[in-house]
C-alpha cells in the first residue's frame, strides 16, 4: 500500500517507541502516515515494521515535510525540554501558515504556554497533548489529553478518536481545555501514577519484610487483587513481573534489579506545581522523595550497618487477617492518590482558568492510560453526578468505600510502624485523610508562632482583619 | 548624637520591623547608620526610636544616599521578588563603582544568582545575606548567612560580627560561600523551621485530642521540655503562647486564632529546590502540604460532617508513659528535620559548588536564629569531628541518640494512627528513617514497572549498563 501513496495525512517526528507505535496504530486505522527521525536506525525500523500499512519513514526532514498533505498535521514525540525547542526551530521555516503542530511529549506546561504564544505569533496552529499508555497503549489504543488550539484539535479529532482506547465504545480522548491544560492534566496523571507505583512498592515491602511471604505468594496476591475491586493496569503488570523469571534461571528477574529507581521528572513537576497551587498532594510528594532516597544506595548501606535491626521484625498477627487489612489499605491509598490528583486539577482549573471537566477527564482515563483502573469508574460516576464536586472524598459513595477501608489502613500503617518497615506513602495517605476530615487543625499554633517571632500577624475566628500581639512575657 | 553626625557608615532600605531593628542594633554597637523607606510613618518611627543613638531615617532616597560615607554600604530589607528589583533599579543610578549593596531579605536564590551577574556587570559589589532571628533577633543579635562577593563581605564583617548573636563569645555570622549560597542556606534554614513548627503543631494535636490534656497541662509540658534536651527557641516561644491569655479573658489567645496557617513561601521553595536536587526532605514537604491543607477550612468542615468520628478516639495507655514516649518522639523528629536539611545542604554544595562548611553553618545557627536549639551543639560537634560527614544520621553519637528515641516515636505514630489523629510530619520523619536505614528498598519493583510499560530500561545488581525486557506474557 505504501508504494501507492504519494502524500501522507499525518507526520510524526521522533520515532522512539511511542512515536513508532502511534504511527502504526494510525495506519491500522487506515490513515496514511509518515515519520521522521534523525536516527537512521529508527527510520529503518519503522519501514521494516510497516509491512502492508501506509506508513513511511524519512531520514530527511525536508522530504518528510514535502510528503505531507496540506495543511500539514505534524506531531512531535521527542524528549521534553530543549529538544522540543530545537525541533520547532528546525521545522518552522519549512512549514506554512495554517499547518498544525502537536507536541505529544511530556513537556512542562509552562514550556507549552510559551510555545503556544510563540507559534501563534507566526501563524501556526499548535497544541500540547498528553499521551499515556506506554508502548502497548500507543500501539493498541492510548488515552490522550489534547489542550490548546481547539480549532486545530477538531481537525485532528477523527484520527485521534480512531486510534484512542475505547471503553464501552467511547474513545479515551477529549478536548481538555485552553492553553497548556492538556500537558497539565497529563502531568497530574503522571503524579498519580508515581503515587500508586510507590504504594505498590510499599505493598511488596510489607508482604516481603513484614509478612515474610515469598515471591510466589506475593505474585498470587497481586493476581487475586487484580481480579477484584483493585483491578488496574499497574497491578496487572505487577502480577506479570512477579511471574517473570530471569532468563535461564529459576528466580524472578525482579530480584536481580537494582533498588534505585530512576525518574524522568514528571512526578517532581507535579509536586512542585501542586505547591505553587497550594494544593496538597502528600502521597505524590512522598513518591518523589522515596524515588530520590532510593538513589542513595551507598548511604543506605552505611546506615543499615550503623543502626540496630532489633526493632525491625515480622508483623505480628495472622497472615490471612493482615492480608485482608492490606487489601483494604491499598484500596484506601489508591482512592486517596486519585482524590489528591483530582483536587489539584480543580485548583489548577480555577487558577489557570482551564475550565476542566473532571468527569470527562476521569472518563478518558478509564482506558489506555497507565493509571486506568476499575476505580476510575467510581470517579467518573462521582463527577458525573456532580460536575462541581469540590473534592472526591466528599462524594457519598466514595466516602462509604473509604469508611470501609479505615480499619485496614490503620492496622497496616500501625503494624509497619511497629515492625520498623518503611511505608511512607501509606502513612502519608492516611495522615492526609485524618487531617482532611479535621474541622479543627492545630495550625492556630503555627499562626501564633509566626506572629510571635516575625510579627506576621494572625487571624481570629469570627473576626475580620489581621492582628498582632506582643507575645513575649515582660522581663521584669 | 545623631545631630552631630554628618555621614553614616551604613544604610538600610526598608524600615519594616527587621530593617529598623537591625539599624538600632548597629547603632547600639556604635555605628552611625541611616535608613530609608518610602513609607513616611516608618521613617518617623525610626527617628522616634533613635533617641540618643546615631540613627537617622530619610524619606528621600537621594538624601539618604548622600548621607552615606563612600564607598557606600547599603542593605535592602524589603519583600522578596519584584520589589527587590524595583529598589535596585531605583538605586543603581545613584550609586558609584565600588559601592556595596546587600540583599538581606529572603530572596529566592535563583533571583540572587541573576542579580549577582547584573550588578557585577555595572561594577557594584553585591551579596545576598540570609538574616534570621525575627524582630527580637534583629534587635538584640541575629544569625546571618552572607554569601557571594567575599571582598565586600570582608569590608562589612566588623559591623556584622558586632551585631550578631554570640554563643560562647563567637558571633553567629560567617561567610557562607560563593554565589547565592547565603540565601540558599537561609532558605534551607527556613525549611527546617517549617518542619519543626509543623511537628510542634502535631505535638499539640496529640496532647489535645489524643491525650485529652488541657492548655495548662500542655503548656507545662512544653515548659518542662524546654528545660531539657529539647530546649529550643521555637519551644520557648510555644510555652509562652500557652501562657498568653486573650486580653480581658480567662482563656488562651491561641484558642481564638484561626487554624489556617499562612506562609511566605520559603518552605515551599525549600521543598521545590530539594526535589530539583533529588535530596529527599519529606518532613519539610509535609509541613508545606499541611500548611496548604489548613487553608481549605470549608472543605475540611464538610468532610468532618461526612466521615464518622467513631474511629477518632483518645489514645489508649497511661498518660505518663505516653508523655515519655512523646518527648522521645519529638526529639527524634527534630533530629530528622535537621538531618534532612543538612543533607540537602551537602547536595547543594556539590551541585552548585558552594563549598559549604556544615560545621560553620551549624555553629552560626546555635544563636540568634529561629531554629537555634540545644541539639545544634550536637550537629556542630558531629560536623566538627568529620567535616565530610555525608549525613548527620551516620554520626555515631547522633545514631546513639536516635536509637534511644525509637521506642517513643514508634509508640506515638502507631497510637496516633490508631486513634485517627493526624500526625503527618511525625509519620513522615519515621518513614524516612526506616527507608534510610534500609540497605534494600523495594524500588526494584518501580524500575521493573517503568521498563514494562515505558521501555525505560532497568539496571541489574552487579552488572554495568541498562537492560530492557519484554515483560508481557505471550498471548497464545
Amino acid at each position: 500500500m505504501s508504494a501507492t501513496t504519494d502524500k501522507y495525512a499525518f507526520g510524526m517526528i521522533g520515532l522512539g517507541v511511542m512515536g513508532r507505535s502511534l504511527l502504526l496504530n494510525m495506519a491500522d486505522h487506515g490513515f496514511a502516515v509518515a515519520g521522521h527521525d534523525k536516527d537512521a536506525a529508527k527510520v529503518a525500523s519503522l519501514n521494516d515494521e510497516a509491512g502492508d500499512l501506509a506508513v513511511k519513514g524519512f531520514g530527511d526532514v525536508k522530504e518528510f515535510i514535502q510528503s505531507l498533505t496540506t495543511p500539514r498535521a505534524i506531531m512531535m514525540l521527542v524528549p521534553a525540554g530543549k529538544i522540543v525547542d530545537a525541533v520547532i526551530e528546525e521545522l518552522t521555516p519549512l512549514l506554512e501558515k495554517g499547518d498544525i503542530l502537536i507536541d505529544g511529549g511530556n513537556s512542562h506546561f509552562t514550556d507549552t504556554n510559551r510555545r503556544v504564544e510563540e507559534l501563534e505569533a507566526i501563524g501556526l496552529h499548535f497544541f500540547g497533548m498528553g499521551v499515556s499508555g506506554g508502548e502497548e497503549g500507543a500501539r493498541r489504543g492510548p488515552s490522550m489529553m489534547p489542550g490548546g488550539d481547539k480549532e486545530a484539535y477538531n481537525v485532528m479529532k477523527p484520527i485521534f478518536e480512531a486510534i484512542a482506547a475505547k471503553v464501552d465504545g467511547a474513545p479515551c480522548v477529549t478536548y481538555i481545555g485552553p492553553g497548556a491544560s492538556g500537558h497539565f492534566v497529563k502531568m497530574v496523571h503522571n503524579g498519580i501514577e508515581y503515587g500508586i507505583m510507590q504504594l505498590l512498592a510499599e505493598t511488596y515491602e510489607i508482604m516481603k519484610k513484614g509478612l515474610k511471604l515469598d515471591n510466589a505468594a506475593i505474585g498470587k496476591i497481586f493476581t487475586d487483587w487484580n481480579n477484584g475491586r483493585l483491578q488496574s493496569f499497574l497491578l496487572d503488570i505487577t502480577k506479570d513481573i512477579f511471574a517473570f523469571k530471569a532468563p535461564g534461571t529459576d528466580h524472578l528477574l525482579l530480584d536481580d534489579i537494582k533498588d534505585e529507581a530512576r525518574a524522568k521528572g514528571t512526578g517532581k513537576w507535579t509536586s512542585q506545581s501542586a505547591m505553587d497551587l497550594q494544593a496538597p498532594i502528600p502521597t505524590v510528594d512522598t513518591a518523589v522523595s522515596m524515588r530520590d532516597l532510593s538513589k542513595y544506595k551507598a548511604l543506605r548501606t552505611k546506615a543499615a550497618g550503623i543502626y540496630s535491626t532489633q526493632d525491625r521484625q515480622a508483623i505480628e498477627g495472622k497472615v490471612e487477617e493482615l492480608l485482608t487489612a492490606l487489601e483494604q489499605a491499598f484500596y484506601f491509598t489508591m482512592i486517596i492518590s486519585y482524590a489528591q490528583g483530582m483536587h489539584m486539577l480543580s485548583r489548577a482549573s480555577e487558577e489557570y482558568q482551564y475550565d476542566l471537566k473532571l468527569d470527562e477527564i476521569a472518563k478518558i482515563w478509564r482506558g489506555g492510560c497507565i493509571i486506568r483502573s476499575k476505580f476510575l469508574e467510581n470517579i467518573y460516576g462521582a463527577y458525573g453526578k456532580d460536575k462541581n464536586l469540590e473534592h472526591l472524598l466528599l462524594d457519598g459513595d466514595v466516602a462509604a468505600l473509604v469508611e470501609g477501608t479505615l480499619p485496614g489502613i490503620r492496622k497496616i500503617v500501625a503494624s509497619a510502624v511497629n515492625a520498623g518497615i518503611a511505608a511512607p506513602a501509606y502513612a502519608a495517605s492516611l495522615s492526609y485523610f485524618d487531617a482532611f476530615r479535621s474541622e479543627r487543625m492545630p495550625s492556630n499554633l503555627t499562626q501564633a508562632q509566626r506572629d510571635y517571632f516575625g510579627a506576621h500577624t494572625y487571624e481570629l475566628i469570627g473576626k475580620e482583619g489581621t492582628f498582632h500581639t506582643q507575645w513575649a512575657p515582660s522581663e521584669d
